[in-house]
């Protein structure tokens, strides 16, 4: 163990690649059927995709948005975690809050209650030539804390999809003590082939640390096509288990102690030349 | 063009990815051989590995080392460069100074004259369990600047091997106006399949710049196997060129605005939060 910042050597992972369809009761329906399904497994955490409950549109972003004190989501995922006693990251979903719209992950414990959420840092605004044009920045607002949560494995950070490419927050989480990095996605049939998987190896590589991420199903019926591929990758930047387009349920172990391990053999954290440049928190 | 940063809009590389042996001037006349074969091609930059004129070995460091006032690698390269009308990133050599001894990039400008040099900031110390073992710190000092040279073709941040795999430094020379990364380096058996391609890809797209590797070829009868695969990536994160194992020369032309399209495309600088956190160059 590296630093007592976790308890047990191996965490069972499920990440539920779901399809995200027009219906928050048919989204809530497939991620309980999901999540039941991965408890034959056994899992000590499940996570669900970015904007689960939620076509990812911004119309629909304003038309299926809660508030937390009011989330038939919320209150839905808090009843799985306790019932089963599991940890749950909620993906996210469109949350309402004082006249404004967030993208925001809830994080369960066992006893179902909320133990982080973390509103989307850095919106997507892009424009592709001949290719993808999505403007979040058109209905929603950016959240502006970095999120790491304690938990009974270790500490996890937490952000959200176009969070990831920004190098700056992941270190920022990793100086916090997160030792896994869970990013709910969606990226798109432009960027997620070139950029995907490029990204969730590199800031493994580059922290030492286990990422993940979770994107729903390919859904040709939605505007906005997600890529798919729910991926791990190792602090050793190796993909360790990776989906497909389509809706599946991808279970991995991943053994913590891979970590130190790693960080002996090549300390490119301790490496770092702070003397010449930090990253500032402001 | 995006900022006037660079007057034409090719440049035309040429990486020598030349077999290094226990031979100076030997080096130096491979060096020689390959930058002359490279000018039918016409190219506007040359660039050498890392320790182009010393194997890879922290004993022949200490052995070949030269003081950059009296140095007959410097000054051959320099005829070179002047006789030829042509920059050439001298990829590095052991510099001797003041009792210490640095791994250090000179950069020259198509009058022979020394424009920049990097000394590496990040010493490779790593210890793989049955895997490489190397301590440059056993014998190398490290440099402390960020190197960040103006030319005709914008402007150029140059540092070495193990000085990519932190992703401040690539940050801090983007943010210095740097449009192309250089780094001569020598990644080995072990972490070149892995990491190589991966931290090349990663650091030219987050920063959307284009990045160069230039290494020697991988040769067996060094203590230290280098694993080649010379390389330029592209600020969409694509491998434009990527070499193998052998010595070869590889000549490869950008397209400089590539860098303001995929900017406009996908704002990643824009989008920093810097309210939230920042890069401080100490």
């Amino acid at each position: 163990m590296d630093d007592n910042n976790h308890k047990q050597q191996y965490l069972k992972i499920a990440m539920c690649q779901m399809n995200v369809v027009d219906n928050k009761d048919e989204n809530l329906k497939k991620a309980e059927e999901m999540i039941l399904y991965s408890l034959k497994d056994d899992p000590d955490l499940i996570v669900l995709p970015e904007m689960f409950n939620c076509p990812y549109d911004n119309l629909k972003f304003i038309e299926y948005a809660e508030n937390r004190n009011n989330s038939c989501t919320l209150n839905f995922i808090s009843k799985i975690a306790k019932k089963h006693k599991i940890y749950i990251v909620a993906g996210s979903i469109p949350e309402f809050d004082n006249g404004k719209i967030y993208n925001s992950s809830f994080v369960f414990d066992f006893n179902g209650k909320i133990i982080a959420c973390h509103r989307k840092i850095h919106l997507f605004d892009i424009d592709v030539k001949n290719g993808v044009y999505f403007k979040e920045s058109d209905t929603l607002s950016a959240g502006n804390e970095i999120t790491v949560v304690k938990t009974e494995f270790g500490k996890i950070g937490i952000a959200i999809c176009y969070d990831v490419r920004f190098p700056e927050l992941s270190r920022l989480m990793v100086d916090k003590g997160a030792n896994i990095l869970i990013f709910p996605g969606a990226f798109n049939l432009n960027t997620g082939p070139v950029h995907w998987e490029l990204l969730f190896k590199s800031r493994a590589l580059d922290n030492q640390v286990f990422t993940l991420g979770v994107a729903p199903a390919l859904n040709n019926e939605n505007d906005y096509k997600s890529y798919g591929h729910s991926i791990i990758c190792s602090p050793w930047g190796n993909v360790l288990i990776q989906g497909d387009y389509n809706e599946e349920l991808l279970i991995y172990k991943i053994d913590l102690t891979e970590i130190k391990r790693i960080r002996e053999e090549l300390p490119l954290l301790k490496h770092r030349r702070e003397d010449i440049y930090s990253i500032c928190k402001k």
